[in-house]
C-alpha cells in the first residue's frame, strides 16, 4: 500500500515537473515578448503562448492527476504536514480543484489575449491614449470574470482572482489591511508635507548616461547577491523579474538618462525577487516545495532589498563613493546626507513604481478600489480614466495630466493580473516584519552594509524564507520567522522613525 | 469522397501547423540559447528542448497523419503536382516516412545533447581545446549514426544526413560537384597568387567601433530590404539567421572592433537568409508550401546578397560615402577602388566564414571530406584535429596554429548538423545562376545599386524564388528560373571575370 503511494507520488512529481517545464517555456516566451519581440510578431507569439497554455492546462487537469493525488492524500506520505509530500499534495490539490473547473479553451483564449494586449498596452501608453487599450481591457476583464465564475460561481469574483496570488486572501480582508495602512500613512504624509525640510532632488535629475547606469546597477545587484552566472539584466518598458528555470532568472528595468533612481531601485527591487527565485531549493524545482510562497512573500523580498537595504544610509555609505566614480559629473559635489535624503524624498507623484515608501501603499489602495469596482460591476471600463483621476485627486490632491501618467502606467492589467496589486502592500508589511527580525538576529547587520557586506542578510533570508518554498503559507511563514501574526505596525514604526528623522517630525 | 479528402487535408494542415508551432517555439529557445542564456541554465534549456522535441516528434509521427495523408494522396487534390495540396502531400509523405522510423527517445536525446554541446563548443573554442569538445562530438556522431541507420539501414549514412538539408542529395553527387569546383578554382587561386597586384587590407583592420559597426550594418541590411519591424539583429559567437515565426526573423553576427568585414558581410549574409524567410508566403506558414526549398536554395539567397551584391563595386559606390561618414577616422582617406579591392582580397586563411569567394568552396570541400570519413568509419573523432590540419595543408599550404582556427571554428558539429556544409557550395552555384538570370531580366540592375536601389532585385527574388516555398525542389527551381539544369559554370565565369579584372589576370 505504501509502495503504491510512493509510486503515485513519484508519477505526480514527474507530471508536475513536465507541467512546470511547459510553464518555464512560456516564461521565456513572455520575457522575450517584453524584451525582444519584433512588432510584426505579436500574433505569432500570441498563438505560441495560447498553444502552450492549452497544452499545459490539459496536462494539469488530466483525470490521472486527481486519481494519483487521492492515493497520495490517503497515505502516510502526508502524515507530517510540513513534509515535502504533504506540502506538494496540499498545493497540487488546491491548484487541481481550481483548474479542472476552467475550460481549456478559456485558458487558451486568456493567454492569447494577454499576449496580444501587451503590445497594445505599450503602444497606448506611449501615445497616452486609453481608447486604444480599452477594447483589450474589456476583453481581459470579461475573460477573467468567466475564469473566476468557473472556479467559484458563488464567491465574489475578486476574491477568486486575489486567491491566485495570495492563497486565502479576500477582498474584505485586503480592504481592512489597506485601510489600516492608509489610516496611519495619511497623517504621516500630512506631517511630512508640513515640514520645512526638503531634499534636493535635482541631484538625481542630472546626466546619468544609460550605459553607466546599467553597469552600476548590475554591479550593485551582484554585490547584494544576485548571481549573474544564473541570470541577466535587460531593458523593457516595465521592470520585471522572470524566474524562468533553474539557473535562468532574468531582471529588467527601464532607463532615463536624466534620472538616477528609477532604473537603479528598479534593478534592486527585481534583484530581490530574483534572489528569492535563485534561493528556492533547486532539487524541488517544478513542485510547490520548490516554489515561492505566494506573491506577498515574493514582494517582501523585493521591497526588503529595495527599501530597507538600498534606501538605507549604511548602504549609501558604501555605494555613494562608487557612484561618484561612475558618475563624476553628476555626483562629485554631493554629500552622503544630501544623497540619502534625495533617494528618500517623499513626494506625491503620479507613477507607482517611482513612489516613495510613504505614498506607495496609497497607489496600491487606489488600484485595489478600482479593481474591486470593475469586478463587482460598479465601474465600467470606459469610466476607468475618470475614476482613476478622481480617486487620485482624493488621495494625492492632484490630477494626472494624461493617461500614461494615470491608468495606463502599469503592465498588470494588460497581463490580466487583476488582484495582484494588494500583494505589493502585503509585501511591504511582510518586509518590515522580516527585516525587523533580521536586525534582531544578525549582529551588526547594518554596520556590515557600510563596508559592502550583504551576505549575512542573504544567508539569513535563504534560511528563513527561500529554503522553505511553499511549505508555509504567508501567515504561517511570518509566524515562524517572527513568532507573531501578520502585523502592519512594524512597517508604520519603520516609516515613522525613518521619515521622522529625515523630516524632523 | 472529395469532401472526405478536403476534410482530411484540412485536418492535416491544422496538425502540421501545430507541429510547426512547436518548431517555432524551439526556434526561439535555440536563438535565446545562442544570444542570451545564462551559463548556469544550460541543463534546464537542454531539458526544455528535449521535451519539446519529444512532443513534436510524437505529434509528427502520429498514425493519424499517415492515414490522413493516404486519403489525400488518393484524391484529386493532388492532381496538379505544383498545386498546394500536392506539394504539401509530397513533402509531408517524405518527412513522415523518415520520421516514423526514428524512436522519440532518440530524437529527445539528440536534442538534449545538441543543446548541451553548444555551450561546451563555445568554451572549447574560446580555449582552443579540442579535447574539451571531443566527448560531445563523439556522442553527437554516434546519435546521428543511429538516426541515419534508423531511417535507411542500407544507405550510406552520409547520404541520409545530407538528404535532410538537400532532398535527394548523395555523397557521390556532392563529391562530383565539389571536385568540379575545385578543379576550376585551384588554377584560379594559383593565378591570383602569382599576380603582383595586392589589395591594401590594412584599411579594413583599423578602428571600427562595435556600436558603429552595428548601426552601419543594420542600416545596410534595412536598405537592401530586410524588414526590421519583423526582425532584429543581435550578437552571438557564430553568425546565424533564425526564421522563428511569421514576423519574427532574427539575425546575429559577431563583432571585432579592429576588423570591418567580418560583422558587416555576416549581417548581409544572414539578411539574405532573412529576406528569404520574410518572403515566404505567410498564408502557408507551417506547411511545405510556405517553407524554404532546402538549404542549398537558402544559402543561394544569403550568398547572392553577400557576394554578388555587397561585394560588388556598384554597391560600394553607394555605401562607401556612407561608411566614411560613420567611420571617418578609418575610411576618410580610402578610395572606392582601394575599398572594393580590399573587400574582395583573395587570401588563403583559416576561417571559413571570413574566406573570400575564391577559396570558400575549398573550405567546404575539406569539411565534406572529413564528414564523409567520420560517417564511413574511416576517421575517428580523436584524429579530427590531425586530419583537419593535414587536409588544410594540402589545400592551402598552411597549418592552423590552433584548433580554434581549425576544427573548432564552426558551430555546425555542435548542432549535429553533419551533412550541411555542401549546401554552402550549392548555394554559391545557385546564387551565380540566379544572379546571372536577374541581370538579364532586370534592366539596369547594378546601376540601381549605385544609388541605393535594391528593391527591383528583391522583388524579382520574391517572385522567382521566395513565393514558391517548397513547390519545387532545387533542380526544378533552377530550371524554372534559368531554363537549364544546375550548372557550376556561371559561378566560375563570375569568379574568373571579377578576379581576372581585380588581379589583372
Amino acid at each position: 500500500m505504501s509502495g503504491k503511494a510512493v509510486k503515485a507520488y513519484e508519477e505526480l512529481v514527474a507530471r508536475q515537473v513536465e507541467i512546470a517545464r511547459l510553464g518555464s517555456i512560456m516564461g521565456l516566451l513572455g520575457w522575450d515578448e517584453q524584451v525582444n519581440l519584433p512588432r510584426a510578431a505579436s500574433a505569432a507569439r500570441a498563438e505560441q503562448l495560447a498553444y502552450l497554455m492549452g497544452l499545459m492546462h490539459r496536462r494539469a487537469t488530466a483525470p490521472e492527476i486527481g486519481e494519483l493525488l487521492s492515493i497520495v492524500e490517503g497515505s502516510e506520505l502526508v502524515a507530517d504536514p510540513a513534509g515535502d509530500a504533504a506540502v506538494n499534495a496540499r498545493e497540487w490539490r488546491r491548484a487541481y480543484d481550481r483548474l479542472v473547473k476552467v475550460p481549456p479553451s478559456l485558458m487558451e483564449e486568456l493567454e492569447r489575449q494577454i499576449s496580444l494586449s501587451q503590445g497594445i498596452w505599450v503602444e497606448a501608453r506611449r501615445k497616452s491614449d486609453f481608447s486604444m487599450f480599452s477594447p483589450a481591457l474589456e476583453r481581459l476583464i470579461a475573460l477573467r470574470k468567466d475564469y473566476a465564475r468557473a472556479i467559484a460561481p458563488a464567491a465574489p469574483l475578486y476574491d477568486t482572482l486575489a486567491d491566485d496570488f495570495e492563497p486565502g486572501a479576500t477582498a474584505e480582508e485586503l480592504a481592512r489591511v489597506l485601510s489600516g495602512l492608509r489610516d496611519a500613512l495619511v497623517p504621516l504624509l500630512s506631517a511630512i508635507s508640513g515640514s520645512s525640510r526638503r531634499a534636493d532632488v535635482s541631484i538625481l535629475r542630472r546626466d546619468y548616461p544609460v550605459e553607466r547606469q546599467r553597469i552600476f546597477a548590475q554591479a550593485a545587484a551582484a554585490a547584494i547577491g544576485f548571481d549573474f552566472r544564473a541570470g541577466r539584466l535587460d531593458a523593457s518598458p516595465h521592470p520585471f523579474c522572470s524566474g524562468i528555470a533553474p539557473g535562468d532568472t532574468r531582471l529588467t528595468t527601464r532607463y532615463d538618462p536624466r534620472q538616477f533612481g528609477q532604473a537603479f531601485f528598479g534593478v534592486i527591487h527585481e534583484a530581490g525577487h530574483g534572489m528569492y527565485d535563485q534561493g528556492l531549493p533547486a532539487a524541488h524545482w517544478g513542485t510547490p516545495r520548490g516554489t515561492s510562497a505566494g506573491m506577498g512573500v515574493h514582494e517582501s523580498q523585493s521591497r526588503l532589498w529595495e527599501n530597507f537595504v538600498a534606501r538605507s544610509r549604511p548602504f549609501w555609505q558604501h555605494f555613494l563613493p562608487r557612484a561618484q566614480q561612475v558618475f563624476p559629473d553628476a555626483l562629485s559635489d554631493v554629500s552622503l546626507d544630501a544623497f540619502y535624503f534625495a533617494v528618500n524624498h517623499v513626494e506625491k507623484q503620479f507613477i507607482r513604481v517611482e513612489a516613495d515608501e510613504v505614498t506607495y501603499n496609497l497607489h496600491v489602495l487606489l488600484r485595489f478600489e478600482l479593481e474591486t469596482a470593475l469586478f463587482s460591476d460598479q465601474l465600467s471600463v470606459r469610466d476607468v480614466p475618470g475614476a482613476w483621476n478622481e480617486n487620485f485627486k482624493a488621495y494625492f490632491d492632484m490630477t494626472p495630466p494624461n493617461d500614461a501618467l494615470g491608468c495606463l502606467q502599469d503592465i498588470h492589467w494588460s497581463g490580466a493580473a487583476f488582484g495582484y496589486f494588494p500583494s505589493y502592500s502585503l509585501g511591504n508589511i511582510f518586509a518590515a516584519q522580516i527585516y525587523a527580525q533580521a536586525r534582531k538576529e544578525i549582529p551588526d547587520l547594518e554596520e556590515g552594509f557600510t563596508w559592502g557586506e550583504f551576505a549575512p542578510l542573504l544567508s539569513w533570508l535563504r534560511e528563513k524564507v527561500h529554503a522553505h518554498g511553499m511549505t508555509y503559507r504567508a501567515p504561517q511563514l511570518i509566524e515562524k520567522i517572527t513568532g507573531g501574526p501578520i502585523d502592519h505596525r512594524p512597517l508604520i514604526t519603520h516609516l515613522q522613525a525613518k521619515y521622522g528623522e529625515l523630516y524632523g517630525l
